[in-house]
């Protein structure tokens, strides 16, 4: 039987908003989000979207009118009762109560600021600028609505039994990678593929089906809204935006070279536990960890997100061990360009060692490579960041050369302060 | 919208059919039933399902009460008033009323005759006895009951998303083979998967993904209602039944000779066109050829169903060069456990030479192997065969000795009667 009401309704649809819910966000943009309205209420920045894969021409794919369209509705969204329920009342990381009474009134009452958009040379430019707590809320689903708007624009031209094969070979894909990690002892892996994914319903299934295949090793999702429905855990700590904007407010040298572990003084206030992990390759991983103060070291775990993962956890070994620390109770957390064959390897090679935990991006939720033709699917790099904050540029060196940001005099100041040398550079997929 | 009506629908079933329709079935039964229903109306026979794959423990995988459930629903299906309304009005082969009055008439009011099913060694006897006319009908939903009943079976132990991925392969595998065959100049090819098939709803599946990956180049399906809802070409023509049973009523050497002719003067009578497709090979495609009368010569074509398939078609050239005709003008119709590289190669062989045509059957609708683990799903070799008319036995030689079967001492007289010497064996996959 038809469902002739929704048949009808869908008819009446004038877009198909990418972007339905403020929580279809990530997990740790939240907790951030909370950090930054209590800590740095005052703070103006400008986030902009910079698209590294400069060969898709994003502008000549996507209609400006239907982008501004999607933009428009994002702006229209606001925390439903019970996505606000939800964020008040469920346990994160083993706590009630995470998000503090102030913020959810706010949070609850809070529509995205206005956006900026121009095209230039085949590229859309498009940037926000506001107090950071609001502006910061735009990163994820701006980079969702273009990866979107990219796919659905590849779909179009596509027959409906073409458009299920397509869908067929992606669902067998993901599911020789679930076939190859169900035997890997101990595997702890999450869904980390917002931002760049393919789509929100194809993202959605990506989670069901981990879940389904990979049973208690699947531990999550740092998609929030898909967490409530799914009835997954909602995973995620911080990002580079914290130490990118604490640096770029630091007047002397000096407050600059201890603007990274101001973020984490404010945060190790906040959080206990699994939250603890410290992100620690914004200005590089090696400085980063010697200059830390002993405090740090007692934190349950790092993140490693550019460079050579195994050298990055290596480095981190080294630095509990001489810090008195046992590496073997620490997380380590991989969530740079993981791919199946990564997973195992660093699995294999640290089980024992730390506990890894993965964070699998875009491959997980974007992995249509080899599926059209021209590869006219295939996931790209773009990325949407803090640039500015009260009017400095922000910068960010990162461990790979190739993810480094900023202005190159800002660049070079900061190298200095931090004492980053020579850095080994890697290709940055997605 | 969850559709409430449906989903408690669907909870009241006591059973999921698998056969909804009489005409679920391939129409070269319907033209041959209405041939038998003219000339040979009293005729007894018995048809009996044979599982030639004897590893394939049918018994064991599947329920007899099942079984039971499904064979007694189709005994209590007749004919829709849409379903007679497109047999009596339907266009087939390029001709209107293919279906005369008295037929459908008693067509309208017939319903299945009794079934008897028994279990010996792992395996079901399960034979039919009665009016050729009406007992024949059964030969392609026993068939498709059992497979998919076999399906059914393995599939119960899987999980949702496993189904779902399962599925996605299947698709994937399939449109794989659309994709090699769609650049095949003037390729002619049909569905006869309807006996072996996976399931209904995977063969009506393939069909509408076959039509809209191979536009023109896909010509039809031999399933009655699959094509009624898809508005594609109903496809076929004649089976070895019609032979075997009029050699089984021959009462002397010289009438068996001549019974095979018999069987194509009294088709000739009814058809003409693209419906004079010679089946050459019941007791051997040489010899009958040899021994042919000039007007066969002048039919429209030749199905090749068993031996080489090559060396059929050149047997089928020489021939008809030797009565003056011009191959070039003849449809060679190649039906017998095809898939894709056979395909591939067959055209580009005879292309030129003659009109090739393919009949595509179980690898294009149950193409599971290599799917499940053990290969759970792996089609096998079923048949279900006249072998008894009038209380004398069948005998049928074919070009595959593999593919022979009638008692000893029968096969000998007909080896004897119908000068059949030595014959090259091919493996019986489906």
């Amino acid at each position: 039987m038809v469902d002739i009401a929704t048949r009808v309704y869908n008819h009446k649809w004038k877009i198909d908003p990418i972007i339905r819910s403020l929580i279809d966000t990530d997990f740790y943009k939240l907790l951030m989000c909370q950090s930054v309205f209590r800590n740095r209420p005052d703070t103006t920045v400008t986030f902009s979207l910079i698209n590294r894969s400069k060969h898709i021409r994003l502008a000549d794919l996507i209609d400006e009118g239907e982008l501004r369209e999607q933009l428009d509705h994002i702006r229209s969204l606001s925390l439903s009762r019970g996505e606000s329920t939800w964020l008040r009342g469920n346990m994160f990381y083993g706590k009630r109560a995470m998000f503090r009474p102030d913020f959810m009134e706010w949070f609850e009452g809070m529509g995205l600021p206005p956006y900026h958009l121009e095209k230039r040379d085949g590229q859309y430019e498009l940037t926000f600028e506001g107090k950071w707590h609001e502006v910061m809320l735009w990163e994820i689903p701006a980079l969702a609505v273009l990866m979107e708007l990219r796919s659905r624009a590849v779909l179009h031209t596509m027959g409906r039994f073409e458009l299920q094969v397509l869908y067929a070979r992606a669902m067998a894909k993901l599911w020789e990678k679930v076939e190859k990690l169900r035997g890997l002892d101990g595997l702890r892996l999450a869904d980390f593929g917002t931002r760049r994914r393919h789509s929100f319903l194809w993202q959605d299934w990506c989670v069901q089906a981990m879940h389904e295949g990979l049973g208690n090793k699947f531990v999550g999702t740092s998609n929030c809204l898909i967490a409530m429905r799914r009835e997954v855990e909602a995973i995620g700590t911080n990002a580079h935006e914290l130490p990118m904007v604490y640096a770029a407010l630091a007047e002397t040298d000096e407050e600059l070279r201890q603007a990274p572990y101001d973020v984490l003084a404010d945060w190790h206030e906040e959080h206990d536990g699994n939250l603890r992990i410290i992100l620690p390759d914004t200005y590089g991983t090696k400085g980063f960890l010697e200059n830390a103060p002993d405090w740090l070291a007692g934190w349950t775990g790092i993140r490693i997100d550019s460079g050579d993962p195994a050298t990055g956890a290596e480095i981190a070994i080294d630095w509990w061990k001489s810090r008195g620390e046992d590496p073997t109770k620490k997380l380590v957390i991989f969530s740079d360009g993981l791919d199946v064959d990564k997973i195992i390897e660093l699995q294999n090679r640290f089980s024992g060692k730390v506990r890894p935990s993965f964070g699998w991006g875009t491959l997980m939720t974007n992995d249509f490579r080899g599926l059209t033709p021209n590869d006219s699917l295939a996931p790209f790099s773009i990325v949407c960041k803090a640039i500015a904050a009260n009017g400095r540029p922000t910068v960010k060196l990162s461990d790979n050369p190739n993810k480094a940001m900023g202005p190159a005099d800002e660049i070079a100041r900061y190298k200095r302060v931090f004492g980053v040398g020579e850095q080994e550079a890697q290709e940055v997929v997605v």
